[in-house]
């Protein structure tokens, strides 16, 4: 069985560090990226991860996911809030999925507090800035 | 005149006969394909058949299609119900175009039940499987 | 097992041809029913095809297509939009049921977008003028 | 030329005088039918006037009088907020047709604020109870 | 005064005990007209038990039991959730009037959770399958 | 008792004739105060004709009205649609009080459907072009 | 098996006599109560019959039916228009509950014409006044 | 400073392994206890673990943390989608909070999908069943 | 500084005392006026009381109260619900302003439940009568 | 007559001072208590003031003034917005009752902005900060 | 034919430069008179600049327009939002009209997101400051 | 600093000239990049003009921009009114935005009437054809 847990990032969020850190914080990406890393190979994992701008990519992604990962783990930054094809391709993945957000997103505009994927992952993390990744890493650890 | 009908797939179609087969059934989209194909074949037309998990390709493909097809049929998956990018496209067309899907999407989800393309078809055929796409072919041909 | 396909027709349809012809096409519904005929016959099928402007009078007839129907086409037309009569009626059939309309329903009035049966039906053929019946027929001969 | 106005009544008007005289007022359809005549006589017009429980009588007289009558009249009682298929069956008269209702349906319940007929007769006269019709009268003479 | 409670039941109530057994049971109309009358015997009453598919039919016999009836229980079906004419209907009998449903209509979709009359009946009982209606025999009986 | 008819106007009507004649006709202001005064006239009553783009001015008339005219016709134009003072000006005069408008207001856009004031007068009247002043006119006379 | 029908009463329904008797009636709580006691004891059943004013003291009592009671007749009051915590409750008890309420709650304001628990009980019977409690007795005795 | 987590729980939770263990799982809350307390002491800190179905006491616990804790965990149960009271009490806290839940609340009734406190608290963790409390756990002793 | 107190009054506050007495009861706008006067002499303010049944006079004299007053009552009548005018000219107002009605809007229509001028007002007084323009001056007082 | 006026105070307003100062000041609820008394004596009143963070605590209260008390007032907090027990406790008292909000409700979130009660007491008073609670004393103490 | 343009301002906008300088800019009205005369000047054209608080005097404004004007620029302030009365004005000039703010109206609350007049004049220009009304005077003379 | 102003075209942009000239005028979108290139030149600027119809594109794009331009013109075509990840990404970038379209969006359908993108530019301009573009060079320029 695979051993790799896709973390998939949505559109901006290559922007991290620069873009409002104080909704936001300061990490960049490649921080998040090395800290997923470190925590899933401690825990018998490693990780792929990726950034994309197209929501195609993300749903080629996750298509990707189900041949070679173990879980997903996504932030579909914008895109959760409008898409129906990330719902569709979250559906067909017959594993551990995650998504994450790093801000607390019902405590921002309205237009955030709506998510199409929600409801076909296995649970969501959300408010606890990068770390909200951490314990996604976490929880699909356990769950596997 | 061009003989040939683009028929064009939207977000998750590659996953056909994979994916939910209780609501989608047990054809893959090449087994689809197939049959749009004979079917065309006998009504004096070729199809030129493509799938693409892209919004844009989708309306890179229909800007094609003005060029290059007969006519159009179209599943555009989960864009059927959010895309104005498509809607805008196929109303930039001069031929005739048909909506299809696999599923009765009135028998789903709400969220599957708004279409922003059958506004700008000329006719749409849903509920039937893959015979929706057998239909559209007949459908347009008829019309041709 | 019957090879009767029931055609039934709902409010003015009867005024086919000469109502609104630039939505509605000129074909009376007198053409309608005889293109009905000529397909179902080659496909092995006859038809009984009716007219009513009364809601209780199409619950009847579907009813009735219980017994004595292989499969029911309706065109339930101002119906389509408001009775849950129809909509229970034609869930207690179990046999192929096709929904049809004349015209693209969504490209005209908000209140014609919604359809009460389109959830219990098998499929929907819509916006292909008399052409409907005829894909609707093709249809359920294939289903049966 | 017909000289005929057709005065079509619907569910629940034949109990008019009996039912809630506070919302309706005290005269009998009887009363209304013979106001209604002598005006109607005076400008040089006869009268049809009908009354029925049932949508589809009501859908069957409006297309009786496309061949019969020279203008019609309609106070469709509930079916006003519902009806649909009186919306398709006026929209096919060619010739004066006006709404009318004996008490001011906008002092009322939400739901008789509503008319689906309203958009495709000639003018609507609500709220002076039976004097309503008198004026339908005037103004159709007037039209023709 | 008269002795008879009108027992009015709408469209498809027919279809009881062949039609989605698993909602509505398993006893036909007729084995709850029997029930109905042996619960309305034992109370001195007697029974007048009725069912149509057409909206108009249940207006009529509403009116008629303005004359006839001492009461009315009236199970309106899918026009339970649509009609006016029915509310208006009610709204003119001066004498108990029971609505009752044998499934309990809020655990069901979202439009049979609607009901345009119980604001002009006595009361409504619903969810006691065939019970429902004995419970209401012994509402009107009690109210009488 | 005052023998004066009060025929108050609202913003843009000093158009009338100019303006959109399709929609509004071809008739002008002046002509339609003429055409009221001369019904007014053989009924026995005379007209005080206002026109004002000021809701303010229109209020004030209202309340001017209480004083000095037996009765109030008022097309309030865009006015209709949004003002409240119209309505509490209007709920206060105790006279008989009718809306009217030149066109159907419910064949219009969505906002033109929306009539404040029409809960608070005794009748309205509309879609009969200039017709609809003399009818109102006909409906006071009748009710005095 | 426990023969303890809990009758569970809601908030201000202890002022039932006093508090506007037009809509609820002159008896008192207590006057339901023994009403209640005496059908259950001729149907074999006694009654546990309680009322609080704090919601958690309703779920805490059907927590306790689920151990002691052969079934559970609840009128919520004000709690039944927005209590998920009622809801939920309900929800785990496995035997008969049914909601009453004395007024009929169709006829009253909108925000009255929600529950949130209807969905879950067995059944609802409303606008009998105290009749309902006696219905919902027997409807259970019934069921039992 | 404070080492204790206060994890409270809201209506219903007590029935936890009992009730809908299909949604719910199988634990019961004494097991999600031991788990919360195992992880605390891990991480250097311990757990004050409590239920009720009272608004008010969850309330008045929250305002209890603001004295003697480090942190709050607030499974809200049913509160979750309408107390007001749990928010205001929940934005006074100042120290890290966190919203958890044992079941997807997206992939559930529309009414869970609302929370009235995930704009107040830290952050939310959902959907991993009693392993979203050690998550929890993990947040606040990260965020300390 | 200023010692004067605006006390502005909106459309049709001039009929007070003859209009609705039973919802405005029966005092006069002058009655109102010396009252406000008396208190306000007594608190060590004068006032400045006026009335217009037009929108942009009300706007007029909250810009002159910029220049001239120590703080604003203002009553705005029926375009409270409406002006978003008299809102952007309160909002420029650097000195206590009041919002005061004499009845209870929230125990009337539904539009007059909504203001658009509480948001940028000092605070908000209703439903006692003439006496909440006391109350308001003072508040305005103790403000000062 | 009783001359105690109960000041009833919900959820969270015991925490006053501490929380949140910029929006509801730096008075504490003792201060608050402290400054109704000495307003209430000097009018001939005296006070009976209490907080809970239960709403059935404050529906029993309200009850209880019933039998004690010649006034209420209350500031429901968040309970507030949602609760139709404290809407039916209110409305079964025949006294002077006032509703009072320390915060301007209408310049914060669109939930706050939404009262249940505010239809059921005599009138309401916010914006004032503590200076709303003196207010409401004068006005009972007036209406009395 | 006409060379002066009218450029109309409604309530409030002459307080421009004293209020909410960070959302409107610290020039005042006469500075954006004097600039928009300086680029008409350049570009052959004059200026008719007016302001008024009266929703009326700028409908007659409009009016004026059609016989003395070249083109319109109109900021309609606070009456953007409501007035259907310059709606239908603006629909009826014959000339370039072109709708202006100060402000990004979009970035602001949502009521100042909805203009009832852009859909009636020729475009839209905001959110530039006073530069906004120079594009507009540059547009309007491109368009002549 | 950057000379350079990115002007990036949405979906189906690239049609101009051929799709429905009525809408969009019958230049190219080759004449508009001609004419913007030649006011910039004037101004002391040069253009980097783009068009394509996928989403992640125009996000590359923007994100681009905040390395190499000087400012941001977008006609975001289809995308402007369901586009989340374009608000997202113009809110992260410093310097002056400018919205355009060449039609008069709210003249439109609805859908095009709401602009996910407006509140986070500097300003928007609609309804003058290319032009749009010409002035959005202009005001980025006055900006810079």
């Amino acid at each position: 069985m695979s051993k790799t847990i896709f973390v998939l990032n949505g559109p901006n969020l290559n922007l991290l560090g620069t873009r409002e850190p104080a909704v936001y914080g300061s990490q960049s990406l490649n921080d998040i990226e090395r800290d997923c890393r470190e925590t899933a190979k401690e825990l018998g994992f490693d990780v792929d991860f990726r950034q994309s701008n197209h929501e195609g990519d993300l749903v080629d992604w996750i298509q990707e996911a189900r041949e070679k990962a173990a879980a997903v783990i996504i932030n579909a930054g914008a895109y959760t809030h409008t898409s129906i094809a990330l719902h569709d391709a979250l559906r067909s993945v017959d594993m551990p999925a995650v998504e994450v957000h790093l801000s607390n997103i019902h405590a921002r505009e309205a237009f955030r507090q709506v998510s199409t994927i929600s409801a076909v992952v296995t649970g969501t993390i959300f408010g606890f800035g990068s770390h909200s990744y951490i314990l996604a890493v976490r929880a699909v650890a356990a769950a596997l």
